[in-house]
């Protein structure tokens, strides 16, 4: 059973290869009668995309999606909304070292051990290139959360050893997008950007940390007991390229803490039942619980670098591959939006999963 | 939609209250054929017990469990089997307390939240209890993956900010359960138990990591793009009650590593392709590459204390919650054997989701 | 992949052999706070059972269920409620003669090329015994039904070639439950009633026809393209043993009918817009128009007769297998509750999709 | 929870409206390695297609498809395979009349009710030109069922009450396209075609029966209790436009049969188990016999008729509705390689689902 579908009831297929014909994903079920924002798809595309500046590589990918269906007249059907997104043209030739050859902490080793023939161009479906039919699936399920006021916002809370310090209450999306990096505190996106500076000269790579909050979420998403809340925002993350952790609320810190410092105590404030200190994240037994959301996304350095390295070929045999071409030294920035867009569609999904709750 | 079902191939669906008649499971998509072995039910079940130690709660639970259903003749039918464990006694009384309070950092407010009508003993559907079910799913799990000799093997690496040295390569079963905290770091151990008893004195509670360890996974379980077979063991340990973190390989470590050091390089050996390295930890591109799979599971401090708490009823206000009864000063080692049960699960139905990669 | 569960939203998993220790289901979905009622749940247990007269067999089944979870006070929970019924003692021994043989136009065969090892007693898994489960499930299907005012009314509408003339707008339970046979025309069910008699004598079987009709389905239930609610129901209907044919509305008979008598004309009645006709069954492109649900579905005469038959043993030997024991004439009359059963969680489950329809 | 996706392992989506963008389909597990055949895929696409005779509408629709993923050199890569068509260019003002007004029999009505928004151009989603994914998909499994020598061939059986004799063992796709009708019995053909002209000179419809049978089918696939496999070829057939009614086998004929003569006896032949009489349609308890899968699929009159009908609009107001255009008058001939493509994918995902039934 393959597994390029995501969500329950707001249910994405996503499809296609980075050098094949085009990208693209389906949607099926957005409910009918909501506006579609095609500026928010653009935005949130154009964010993702690669080249944005001189701490993202410098390719070019074509940005430009279509929609095919599930829209009429500016609103949404009810029916599935298709929209693909064309390649640029690929030039093949470009990776006829890669056909035998398996690059370091890629996906074409397992790719060819799973499935005997694969697309060697650019990675194929293990692509990040992929994760642009997530960013347009994201921006439809942001549009369904802003009928009930559900809004969300990442940034970047650590490049390497540089960490942050951002407001979860207060952080937003004009603040975020100042920032090269994408970190809305000045001092530590300016480290940060050094940071990435230097190691692109280097050929190299560096790692970080995607913070995300989800505000005005309401109690009650969540499916006990497989399907908390936490443990399907955890899958949506996990599933992205290049991430290697995942914590809600206080996360690993909270093994090292007692129980008593750990529990969040209830309190009332004008009408409203809330915690005083939010270690849970927004989430209890699965459960949102009204809180702030509020979770980390660990990012390795992605494996592709500027540096000359030793490999294997398909029959075992040492090769060496070159450093050449274009890359991120850095992918953590155009993470941001993915993140986003992950965790959009998991609302939306739960959203609507909630309603079947109640009868009548 | 309801969240009581994992697994897509290999496909568990949970039920029961902590003091309802029973909790239970049914194993959906269990191969016909194999050979039941129901000391292994018991073994795991009755590590996961509460009571076994006194690093543990002193709560009696009963384990004995029933198959109803699938197995024939010592062997399984490939028909749904249907395993019932009876709760004891339920002393409903004890709970009275709790039926319009809501206990901090537990579910109860967001399950009232949710679903308006609640068993408020003993956390009801929230509760770990239901954990047993999983244990028992998980040995059923284990018997299939013995079949393609895939081992498991989880253990305690830290409590608190006590850690562990113990080799991925060597570590057995054998040796975690000479460990009451189920550490087979002998020195740490003893460490982990002295500060055990004394937050116990406290009427505190301690968090911890569960290192997880998967050896013998042949290369191409896993489904991209979104259910990549970290994704799914990610959201396997968080759906476990108390989990806030999950890492894969080099976790979140990694954000701080360059590519060239994270890197793993492909070498050869004896004809197999492996890597000299293992930050991946077994998994890349969310397919599995033949090497260890390795994970950290981040446990919070229990939220029942032995404190009073201050926090509010259904109606907001303000109430004292007493310290009384029985409790678990720190439930990590008892969290070992639901580890490896939910590994077992994930690993069972990827293994069978990967058998429909080939035709013929 | 197993097939042991049905419905997306309202989910139920069946479980259990007929000569196993229990039967069972666990229902996943059912909302939050809707009053159990035991009574609904034994009455159809009562009219599915085997020993209700004369013209059903003689076997004596254990009916007596009980709730394990999911319930608490009287009311549901929102999470999973399993019930499970113990199967009575089973006499093995009678069975040890088909351990090796294959029963025409049973089970046995396509088991054994299936599964390899199959519990032979009594048809094992594939024994209608399981249809109880199924009941059960049907019983809970209807208590959320009631919330939104829809009813099920199934009764037999012919057997063999005796068919019976009966008012769709009129059928009520009280009068189907008047008839041995289900049949609410006394003349129709007094022949019916002589025929299936005379077979018994001959240990022949006879099959028939139960025809459904749901009303006061609201408009807007069924899921295009693949879900349509005719499907679904097709699906359900035919998932249940001895079950040959589905037809929705004007079914089979269309196929001789013009376009211009065919269709359904609309019009306004009290400002509600109907249909003049109903060929359409009540849905139209998959999706409930308010009127009538009506459909049709064929039982075979069951294949368990009094006579001698020939047949193959495992090797492909022939034997005979001789007609001995007790026996079911015709299934149809204790087909009813199950058509009402299937029906009620189809409808329920396509009521809760449709929640998902609407945002806010 | 949206319905626009069919089967488990091989997977299928559509998506598209009669006259948005495109239509198209993904299909998500088709195993890897398999050899794509176009021209298979646009002999299916031209069979479906109107306008092939004058037995058809003289409708045109652009028939072209382009694969956008999951393809490359040739071979099928294990990841999804995305086709779309482009639509022709719509005119819509010829559908502005329909903007408030509901066709009798079609999904007008249906879809305002559940969606409130609709494409009301052609039917929007509801209109069979959707059915043209499907045969792409259909197309595909066929290529997957190819590998295990599985062949299908479905004909037209019936139109109106002319019916025609033919052999389920020798019946070929040769035969069945020498006929305008799809009947390849010549006479009936002959007088199918007459009836055909005539309702069409009259501006009425007719229905008609397809008959499918699948050859070579192994013993072994189906999945009790559920999803038996005529259980899914029923919702199969549901699903598609226009069709009232399903039977497998023996049918709604087995109504009248006594079991005695119902029974399919088992013997040998050659080594292998056969029945001697095939009434259960080669599926027995729900699982594949190894004998010829057998069933009919009943196409009601298609609603579209060139005559002036009653209607009312969104008030409930009383219009009429002009015959106008072109118009099939009996749509069973093209719905030949549409049940072909259903069947193909319900067998191809049934042999993949009964893959997972064996360890090793």
């Amino acid at each position: 059973m393959a597994g390029n579908s995501f969500g329950k009831l707001f249910r994405i297929t996503t499809f296609g290869e980075s050098h094949g014909a085009a990208i693209g994903v389906v949607i099926d079920g957005f409910p009918s009668g909501i506006e579609i924002n095609e500026t928010l798809i653009n935005q949130d595309l154009q964010r993702r995309k690669p080249g944005q500046s001189k701490l993202t590589t410098q390719r070019k990918e074509n940005e430009e999606f279509q929609i095919l269906s599930g829209v009429f007249e500016g609103k949404s059907l009810g029916t599935p909304i298709a929209v693909t997104i064309l390649n640029a043209d690929a030039r093949s030739k470009d990776y006829e070292h890669l056909k035998e050859t398996f690059r370091p902490s890629h996906a074409d080793f397992t790719y060819e051990a799973k499935y005997g023939h694969r697309d060697y161009r650019g990675g194929g479906r293990s692509s990040a290139r992929e994760t642009a039919a997530r960013v347009v699936a994201g921006a439809f399920a942001k549009m369904l959360l802003q009928q009930v006021g559900i809004e969300i916002v990442a940034y970047v809370s650590s490049v390497a050893d540089v960490g942050a310090t951002v407001s979860d209450q207060t952080v937003c999306l004009a603040d975020v997008e100042k920032s090269l990096v994408r970190c809305p505190d000045e001092n530590a996106s300016s480290e940060m950007e050094k940071r990435i500076d230097s190691v692109r000269k280097d050929g190299d790579t560096l790692g970080g940390i995607v913070r995300c909050v989800a505000r005005n979420v309401p109690a009650g998403l969540g499916e006990p007991v497989f399907d908390k809340l936490h443990a399907e925002l955890g899958k949506a993350m996990l599933s992205i390229n290049a991430v290697k952790g995942f914590e809600i609320g206080s996360g690993f810190a909270s093994t090292k803490m007692r129980g008593s410092e750990h529990n969040d105590v209830f309190s009332s404030e004008g009408g409203k039942i809330i915690t005083e200190t939010n270690n849970s994240g927004g989430i209890q037994g699965g459960i949102s619980n009204g809180m702030n959301i509020t979770f980390n996304v660990a990012f390795k350095p992605v494996a592709t670098i500027m540096q000359a390295q030793t490999s294997v070929n398909k029959d075992g045999d040492e090769v060496t591959l070159e450093g050449k071409g274009r890359h991120d030294p850095c992918v953590v920035p155009r993470a941001v939006p993915i993140v986003e867009a992950m965790t959009a569609i998991v609302l939306a999904d739960y959203y609507l999963r909630n309603k079947t709750q109640q009868v009548g």
